[in-house]
């Protein structure tokens, strides 16, 4: 056994490898996620971003799954992008030719390495495999493609073995061979040792799983094996805990060892594409990629990245397309406060100041977010202003089962009362709307951006609406929570049109 | 430079080391993530569970947030817990009573380490620094806690000062000092250079933050340089992209290097308790506790696992207290599709169930889940059972905005029209009220859980909603998706019990 991230003869530095390649198995590892189905137009969109970010190759499918997923690859195939396209094939004749009635570049050929795949998955002996391998690579060779042989379960896999089977198909002209952990079984010292004795073969490429949170550390160290191509996802969407994200292992090889393998400036829209076309959503604190990545609330950190926009950040957001973000919460500090209040136009100090600090820090107390309004809201009232809502909520009522779903409301605004109705696609989206005509009449203002967080536990729960409203070069965000989701939409708009519509005389809305 | 993962002669084989312990911050760090704010309740009720998963350490907040914060600190050390519960504190005396009062056995102390935090974030000189840690260092000791040093930003740090300054902490007393990688920067073997050194010293935790993708990574070379105490939240959440997840570490460490730090049967239930308090979802690929970990969809792994279980799985579920699950999709093969409807009670063979495999596909092919509903529907079509609805939905009407929200439905089950209204916490729940009271007569099903996923983009966005209802020992899941929420809702249910009532007949339906 070799002992973890201890002394390996073959490896080689990070800093003194050269080029780095990035196979991009979205469309097909990825879609292989539980519940995950891509139409042909979607695939397009996600491999048109692919190839903006410079992915060298992607695979866009498996040719074998059916004839709608055939029709999915030859979208791909027909944009004629940079980027080599690939099909995976299972060790069947039939597969090669599936794919080659797609218009792939090339193939990865899928081939039992393991004991356990090659007698009890497959049912076929070690040599026979062999055999088959060389065979079927010739056969693809013949017909011009770039063949990549994949040992699937190569992490299980006795090495010897691999090692012959690999040779075997770089013999009979595959392009590389690639080590899979298919089952994301294997420590960094296992990968090292087998990466280690592949690259000594030929150009290897690598394939991790992260199953034991170990995707991103067996992809480096494949690299610093020699390996020249990783195999891997946006997200790090895929079988049960996914592929390694591609986005980690860019970020790491370029901001630890200055290797650029992708343009990382895309790689943020192209995560928010894959997470909506996928629904696989993305946790917020996903490295990269996530909500919160570059987002600071507590007050140390806030304070710090005042001073220094480096204190608590290793890289600018803008490397990754991203923006900084400063949070308002229970652990919200005065430096942070002050610099939001600035922003909205207050000018407040001393005792003013820590009031609102202890006031915010109240609200996070009780286990809420603190938005704009809430801030806005608890300064006025520290400054003595005595302000009156300029927008109100009367009344609400909203039909759902009737054809079409139907709202009214009645609204104070600016002391005057309108009434409306409208339909909508349902009762939340009825109610908007009759909102939303109700004071177009006073304020040009429009919906950015409308979220509801997922719905658990029983259908009497309280639901949180998050939006956002801008009128002009104004914005604003707010909440509201209601186990009635129509009246928690409608409040929210209603409150951040009150915040809107005040910001014209005063400035209390930050400038978008 | 040291080599990436290549020789250093301070690095240990996982294998032979001995104890590894977990301090986890969830409580402190995880907490600072943005929008998370835990009332006293819930920090009790996750630190009982870091307890039964047997966490050495817990880091329960910081004393010095405020007044609500440290009643929820004292109610951890109320709890009297097998666990060392700690604050930490600043480089601050005050802190350190403030923890005092909260009753805690010891301190994690957190002083500035590289020049950015000394000079530009504290505004003090090296020297100074030193000093002052020294002396907070001797007053806790003389009060009895045990005290951990962190170097903030100790990657970042120059490395001859980071040893002086923990030097000087152990000569003080310190029980620890702790590596510090506070913004997610370093490399592994940057990593491995500064714990080696430290670990020289005296006892040495590590704390590593995940912005690279390489938290995991960090923790584990830090513990082959001989680090014995790891720093982590559960779910991994956190400053910005967040902590390393403990439960990652826990798992690489079981199953590559059979060392044991938790008890990993706790760690599910754990997960799901700190994602419902927090307010942070779980992306579905995440490792070890996301709802797709164990789950098979394609079906070359359906027919895998099948075959032999670990075929397509590096351990058991059952290991981290969790069970594997096949789904059905685009991807799905025979074998599974064959398996999903034994199970169901269907003795199909030979073409029939290439057509149900091939119509399973198309439903796949659309980007849709394929529910049991949907199975069972295609399974009785392609069986030529001319299979009526038992239960079937005629009308739907629900107010919101109203007080208290209402709504009636109109039902038709087996062959009886029923009527009945119903109110709830909103129109949704009073639907659902409705609906189930009509079924009641007939049926004493109930609603195991409801689920929605967020909802982004605009009010018209189709929703959907999944349920599960079981009936006896029998269970089904659907799912339904309308613009109209209410509707959605209603239908989903509808059609569960259009389905269980048929149970009863022609076992249709599972067994839970």
């Amino acid at each position: 056994m070799i002992d973890l991230f201890g002394g390996h003869p073959e490896t080689t530095p990070l800093s003194e490898l050269g080029d780095v390649q990035f196979l991009d198995t979205t469309l097909r590892d990825g879609e292989q996620a539980p519940g995950v189905s891509l139409t042909p137009d979607e695939k397009a969109r996600i491999a048109r971003g692919l190839d903006r970010a410079a992915i060298d190759v992607i695979e866009a499918g498996s040719a074998c799954t059916g004839p709608g997923e055939r029709e999915t690859i030859s979208r791909v195939t027909d944009l004629d992008l940079d980027a080599t396209v690939t099909s995976f094939c299972r060790g069947i004749k039939n597969d090669i030719d599936l794919a080659m009635d797609c218009d792939v570049d090339g193939i990865n050929l899928v081939v039992p390495a393991s004991d356990r795949h090659i007698t009890q998955k497959v049912g076929t002996s070690h040599e026979a495999n062999v055999q088959t391998t060389a065979e079927l690579v010739e056969y693809a060779k013949d017909h011009d493609l770039w063949v990549e042989v994949i040992g699937e379960d190569g992490s299980r896999a006795d090495v010897d073995y691999l090692e012959d089977l690999m040779a075997a198909s770089l013999d009979a002209g595959a392009d590389r061979v690639c080590y899979a952990d298919t089952v994301g079984h294997a420590t960094p010292d296992r990968t090292l040792e087998i990466v280690s004795r592949l690259t000594d073969l030929g150009p290897t490429s690598t394939h991790t799983h992260d199953d034991l949170g170990l995707a991103v550390t067996n992809a480096l160290v494949s690299v610093a094996a020699g390996a020249d191509l990783v195999h891997g996802t946006i997200n790090g969407i895929g079988e049960r805990a996914g592929n390694v994200a591609l986005e980690e292992v860019a970020i790491a090889l370029d901001h630890g060892y200055g290797i650029e393998a992708m343009d990382l400036t895309e790689v943020h829209d192209l995560a928010q594409l894959v997470a909506k076309l996928t629904g696989i959503p993305l946790a917020p604190n996903k490295a990269v990629v996530g909500q919160n990545a570059f987002t600071h609330e507590s007050g140390i950190h806030t304070d710090g990245t005042l001073k220094d926009d480096a204190m608590y950040e290793p890289y600018p957001p803008e490397k990754v397309g991203r923006e900084r973000r400063l949070a308002l919460g229970k652990h919200a500090g005065r430096a942070g406060i002050k610099a939001a209040l600035d922003e909205h136009g207050f000018d407040l100090s001393g005792d003013d100041i820590d009031t609102v600090v202890s006031r915010v820090k109240e609200i996070g107390d009780r286990g809420k977010r603190v938005t704009d309004a809430d801030l806005l809201t608890i300064a006025e009232e520290v400054e003595g202003r005595d302000r009156e809502r300029r927008v109100e909520l009367l009344d609400l009522t909203a039909v759902s089962g009737v054809t079409p779903p139907t709202a009214s409301v009645r609204l104070e605004v600016e002391g005057e009362e309108r009434e409306n109705a409208a339909t909508g696609s349902g009762p939340v989206d009825a109610a908007m709307n009759a909102a939303e005509e109700a004071l177009s009449h006073s304020a040009d203002a429009s919906l950015e951006s409308y979220h509801v967080d997922a719905i658990t536990g029983g259908t009497d729960a309280v639901v949180t609406v998050e939006i956002e409203m801008s009128r002009g070069d104004d914005a604003v965000t707010v909440t509201a929570s209601d186990s009635d989701i129509t009246r928690a939409s409608v409040s929210a708009m209603v409150d951040a049109m009150d915040r809107l519509v005040a910001a014209d005389d005063d400035q209390l809305v930050a400038d978008d």
